[in-house]
C-alpha cells in the first residue's frame, strides 16, 4: 500500500525474532527495514533482486533507529517506508515500524550509496531514478509543502 | 584489553553473519554492538548478567551505525567500546568496529536507559556507576583534555 | 491453505537469510519450520501465543532437516507441514521446503513435548488435541491408506 | 583442544541467540555446530575459509538435533566436534553441545558433499583427506575399539 510517499509492509513478527526479555531484539529492526525497502522497491516496479542482477548494489553507509516501544512474538507490525532524500548516485529511505494498534515502536532511516559490480560508485539506473522522484516529491509535498513552493517560487525567479 | 577508556573484544566473522555480498549483513554489527558493551560490562567486574538478575536492565533508545568497509567470512574483528555520556538513568556506549589489518569498518552508539523489573526508569546502581564514572572520566580526558580542564577551571572558580 | 492433512505457507526469502554461498543459510530452514507450524496452528484456531498465553510451551525434542536443493534472496518459497504423530504429551510436524517452481528444497521434522508453566510435562489441552486428531487422521489417511484400514479392521475385530 | 577425536571450542551464548523462552533459540545449535566443525578444521590445519578460496565448498545434505537441555544468556558452552565418518566426497561431523557444569544440553550431526566451484561433487583435496582420516581414525579407535580391531584381523586374513 502506497500513501503520501509512504509504502507499507506487514511483517509477522517470529519466535526467531525475540530475545529473552520477551520482545523483539533491538538489531532485528534493521532487517525490518530492509523488508520495509526491499518491498516499497518492488511496489515500483524496481525490486531489489532485479537492481542486482543488473550489476548494481545499495550498499548501506549508514543506519540509525529510534526505539519508542517494545513488541513480542507473534505481533503482526508494519513498517512504513519513504525515499526521503535522493541524490545521483544516493538514496535515503525512512521507516517508520508501527504496532497492529497504532503504536509507533521505532523510527529510522538508512543511507545507501549506489555501486556498479566492481563495487565503484554508480548513478542509480535513470529509469528506476525517474520513478523514485516521483515518490519522493510526494513525500517532501505532503511533509514540507511550504518549502516546497518556497524553493519552486525561488527557482522560477518571483 | 582496556586503554584510555576504551575496551577491546576480538570476533570471529561466522558464517551464519555474512550474506549474499559476501560481507556482513549490515544488522549484525548491532549484535556485535551488544557483544562489545556485554564484554566491557565484564570487564569492568559487572556483567550485564548479573545485572538482569538483580532486576535491572539497560533498554536500548537509540542505535547508530555507521558503514566504512567491509568484512567477510572468518575475519578476527575486534570491536573497541567506550562509555561516553553517562547520566543517573541513561548510559551511552560508542564503538569502533576495525578489521586486522586496523581498517576502520563500522562505528556507532547505542544509547540506554536504565529500568527496574517493571520497566520503569530507575538509577544505575551505585557502585556500578561509580566504577563507570571512573572510565567515563579517563575516555572524555584522553579524548577531549582541554574540555575537561576547562570544565574544572571553570567549576573551581578560577 | 489446508490440503490432505498438509498446511501450506508462504515465506519471502530475506537478504538477511541468506549467506555468502548467495543462498538461504542451513540453519534458516528451523525459522521456516517454526512458521510452518506457527501457522499451521493458527489455521487450526490454536494460535502458538495463545497456547503459550494458557501456560502451555512446546519444546523442540529434536530437529532433522535434509537439504535437496538451493535458493536465493527474493526467493518466494513454500513450507508445507502436517502433524505426522500425536501422543497424549508429544507432537510431530514434518515440514516440505518447496520452491516457486515446485522443486523440493529441504524436508524434515521437529518433535515436540508439551509442557506446563513450570517445565513438567503436560497433557495437551483437550480441545487443542481433538482438532489435531483430525488433521492427523487426514494425514495418515492419505499418506498409508492401507495401514489405516488394516488398523481399523483389527480394532473392530473383522 | 583435541581429544581422543573430539576438538573442542567454546562459546560465550549472545543475547541475540536467545529467545523469548530465556534460552538459545532451538535453530541457532545450528549456528554452533558451523563453529565447531569451522574451529576443528582450523585445528588440523585447513581452515574451511581456506578450502573455499581453493574452490571447494561442503555443502549440508543433512542436520539432526538432539535437545536434552536449555542453557540461557551469557553461559560459556562448550561444541565438541568429531568426524565420524569420511568418505571420498563425503563427511560426516558429530557435536555435543555441553554446559559449564557438563551437562548434556544437544548432540547432532550434519553430512557434508564436497563440491567444485561448479557445485558438481569433488574428491576432497588429499593433504586434507590424509589428515582428517587420521583424526576419524583416533575418533572411531576410542569409540569402536573393538569393531576397529576385528577389521583389521579381517582385512589381514587372520
Amino acid at each position: 500500500m502506497m500513501e503520501n510517499g509512504w509504502h507499507t509492509t506487514k511483517i509477522r513478527v517470529r519466535y526467531k525474532d525475540t530475545d529473552r526479555m520477551g520482545v523483539v531484539y533491538y538489531g532485528n529492526y534493521l532487517t525490518y527495514f530492509e523488508i520495509g525497502r526491499a518491498e516499497y522497491m518492488r511496489a515500483l516496479g524496481f525490486p531489489y533482486s532485479s537492481l542486482e542482477s543488473k550489476g548494481y548494489t545499495l550498499v548501506v553507509t549508514e543506519a540509525i533507529a529510534k526505539y519508542h516501544a517494545n513488541v513480542g512474538y507473534d505481533s503482526l507490525i508494519k513498517v512504513k517506508t519513504a525515499i526521503t532524500d535522493l541524490r545521483k548516485v544516493r538514496v535515503r529511505f525512512d521507516y517508520e515500524v508501527i504496532s497492529e494498534e497504532e503504536k509507533r515502536l521505532v523510527s529510522g532511516h538508512t543511507v545507501h550509496a549506489c555501486m556498479n559490480s566492481k563495487l565503484k560508485p554508480a548513478k542509480i539506473p535513470p529509469d528506476m531514478m525517474k520513478t523514485m522522484e516521483e515518490y519522493t516529491f510526494v513525500y517532501l509535498l505532503v511533509a514540507f509543502p511550504s518549502d516546497i513552493f518556497s524553493n519552486i517560487q525561488e527557482a522560477s525567479g518571483i
